[in-house]
């Protein structure tokens, strides 16, 4: 029986080529059950004319059907579905009826937070994104990306790729992480000392689930990453917050009982301050004397465009008591969801073990990827490419800060990604980035930095990541102008 | 200044083609220091001779090491390091020369399992590897994979494969899931009732810490995944284990004060039985009435290639009282590391919340090659495909087993891809495996599967998943000969 024409149509919106879209259309039918064995397909012919493309692509889209076994050929009579096609389920499928059961008593554990800032998915679609921590396609190197990705796709990475490695990682990732990112932090680790993670997040995860139970203190800065402060809390251990300045950290206002400081050194989030080598020093003697740990989170290292980088608190460890986390995320992209720990071999042996539990291991295709574009080079020339244009856009940023009288409240004097700003006081900026939205720029509000019942709602991080120098003068415009328009009013 | 010749050479042991090759060896050479700004490099001529390969290849490297900026060129005068080249870090890089730290006391959750599985990375080079859970290469679909690679990597995804999603997912993943996955296993849902996880077993993770805490009781199957017991011993809930007979699961046997069931009733793990389905509707039954939780983990459903598969539980379950576990680990390749949870809302929101906490999101490039994978027929072809041969490696080795007398304790009825088999009483399987290993066979020990102090020693699994059909009745020869043996020796 052949199956009617007026069946088939191709979706205006999908995407990829005419062939797979017409591939994509004819399995579908096939799967849903709307088309069944044996039945025939209207010729390349007719379809052509129906689709409105051209009868090669249809005849392409048909071979490749036939040989996966969606289609077969009988020569002159045409094409059928294959007696092999896969079937349809003979069961409806069904969605429950009803719930039974008490969800409020059945998790044991609540995570999901009373309110989610709020993210835009489509960002790239604003004019003026002050986004943090996304990639910037004008600067990211697609091309060699591709061709290695398209290497650890090849056959002779077939096991890299595929294989489950338990709670093992890609010898080669670790081969470059060791030799080539780690010495240009001073830091000298064998492979026993590294951890592949999904990510900084997943390390600091890691981290704390290792290091802290409910009799444990932490302590961390203020204001801090927001997302520290939700694994911390979640850990369920004892947790103080330490006022930065501007020079991050203050070392003497540590308190005591304190078992492990999470830091961010070379570039304190969301301050950008670095912190100066003799502070370092300071932390590190204070550790040793108090017999904490410190987790040093090294995020973004590599853009330090206006000054040669410090040494990591790591490299100037003589007693293993830091544990360094690193990120591809800003270097790279945030969505290859890939980091490392590096620590002494008796706390990367738990982390390793609570990992493989957790998830097993990064995908192997990933790891093998960054690997060769480590060793390659890409990657350093990657990170020359966004410094300078990091370089190029501060510069610009800053002169628009000062033009239009906007206050910073803290700016990387090393590099960076982003500022740190201050509103009058009885701005909320929450509403102050709502408001900016609606303008085409995006901010992000700065409360959910700051530890404590009654954080400061004035603040706010503003990131040149995302933005092209062009648009960055315009961009501070509308903020200063929104700020002005906020500030004529009295607080609602 | 010229580099000397004699210091470059090609690591025989290296991989890629030689192009890239010549360009890693200056670009490491660049980058630990060796070869300084301005330095001159040799000839494209006299480094071609000195290595030994055309000189159109070296002339290519220099000029891909040239866009990225390693080196410049000065037109006739030749290549040389470019001033902008990296910079060697100026600070030595050191190692921690003694720790201070007493990390007994230092490490607050043990994770380390004092006994682990030996798994040997380089399984595929075995002669015999009736190894579990890992990819046939011959079986795979390499070509299309790298397509759809390909289309997820390219400019118009660019955001999907980099963007921070925080705690969402691809949508076009969930899309396929929802629309071509789950109506096969009967199951409706909708996005919210749907997260993308780090395979199979961070679904289980995610799915105990959610549910599970010291005054909750969890119940396995005994013997069941040995991954799962792991999960479930640091939730530090109550566990009771419940012995599988040849139907799987005996709902009568659940013990009071249940509050999750863990169950794998298309293909029982390890001993492959597949749930009846009046039983299906006695643990559905039992559950409203006990109320208790049910997360069905249904690996290798599509693996059932002797029956039509079995409605899945989740489909059957008028109350919402059924978790879903899939993956994509056994129908393409575990190191993908992508699997997904159904369930109600509510639970999905906290698996979510959890979830960006721990890792934030599986990779989106993953994410996205596999809705194309899916999109196009490619996975549905892939499943068949490996039905196929699995049926066909399966008579195979059922007659292997009769044929040299062998024991079996456990086999699908309806597919699966490994045997669950049983030794003579006084036999460790952890030395069978020993010895064969050393004759080329890999064999799965099975004390790890069962509950309790004091785990049999007898029983063995053996996968038939990545071994040609063609080997089999040799491998399992092997096995019955170095049983006969070891039968024939006293107990040591």
């Amino acid at each position: 029986m052949p199956i009617s024409i007026e069946t088939f149509f191709l979706d205006a919106d999908a995407e990829g080529t005419l062939q797979a879209r017409i591939q994509q259309m004819v399995a579908q039918g096939i799967l849903a059950g709307r088309f069944s064995r044996g039945e025939r397909l209207p010729s390349s012919r007719r379809m052509a004319d129906h689709l409105g493309v051209s009868r090669i692509t249809v005849t392409l889209a048909y071979t490749e059907l036939v040989a996966d076994d969606y289609l077969s050929s009988k020569g002159r009579s045409g094409y059928f579905v294959s007696e092999n096609a896969p079937e349809p389920p003979a069961f409806p499928a069904q969605q429950a009826s009803k719930s039974t059961v008490d969800w409020a008593r059945a998790i044991a554990h609540k995570h999901a937070p009373a309110f989610v800032m709020e993210r835009p998915a489509d960002w790239a679609s604003y004019k003026y994104p002050f986004i943090y921590g996304q990639t910037d396609p004008t600067l990211f190197d697609n091309a060699n990306w591709r061709l290695c990705a398209m290497q650890a796709l090849g056959k002779r990475d077939f096991n890299a790729m595929t294989s489950d490695y338990y709670d093992r990682d890609d010898p080669k990732l670790i081969e470059f992480i060791a030799r080539q990112i780690l010495p240009r932090r001073g830091i000298l680790a064998n492979p026993q000392e590294i951890l592949v993670t999904m990510g900084a997040q997943n390390a600091l995860w890691l981290t704390a689930q290792v290091l802290l139970n409910a009799r444990r203190r932490a302590t961390i800065e203020d204001p801090s990453y927001p997302a520290l402060r939700t694994i911390l809390t979640h850990s369920s251990c004892q947790l103080s917050a330490v006022a930065v300045d501007k020079d991050g950290l203050p070392p003497a206002d540590i308190p005591d009982g304190t078992d492990v400081v999470f830091t961010t050194p070379s570039h304190q989030c969301p301050t950008a301050a670095t912190m100066p080598l003799h502070r370092r020093k300071a932390l590190l003697k204070k550790a040793e004397d108090d017999n904490f740990l410190i987790v040093e989170d090294d995020y973004e290292f590599e853009m330090s465009f206006l000054k040669a980088p410090s040494p990591s608190l790591k490299s100037l460890d003589q007693n293993g008591r830091v544990i360094y986390v690193g990120s591809f995320s800003k270097s790279l992209f945030p969505g290859l969801r890939l980091g490392y720990l590096v620590g002494p071999a008796p706390f990367i042996r738990e982390a390793r073990a609570l990992r493989a539990s957790v998830l097993r291991h990064p995908p192997g295709q990933m790891q093998r990827t960054v690997a060769y574009y480590l060793s390659l080079g890409h990657y350093d020339a990657l990170v020359r490419r966004m410094s300078r244009a990091y370089k190029e856009r501060r510069i610009v940023i800053d002169q628009a800060i000062i033009d239009h009288g906007l206050t910073v409240a803290g700016r990387g004097t090393f590099g960076g990604s982003s500022i740190w700003m201050q509103a009058a006081p009885h701005i909320n900026t929450n509403d102050l980035a709502a408001q900016l939205r609606t303008k085409g720029v995006l901010i992000e509000p700065g409360a959910a930095f700051f530890s404590g019942d009654d954080p400061p709602q004035n603040f706010f991080r503003i990131a040149y990541s995302s933005i092209a120098a062009s648009r960055i003068a315009d961009g501070i415009r509308l903020i200063a102008e929104a700020l002005k328009a906020m500030e004529a009013r009295p607080k609602s």
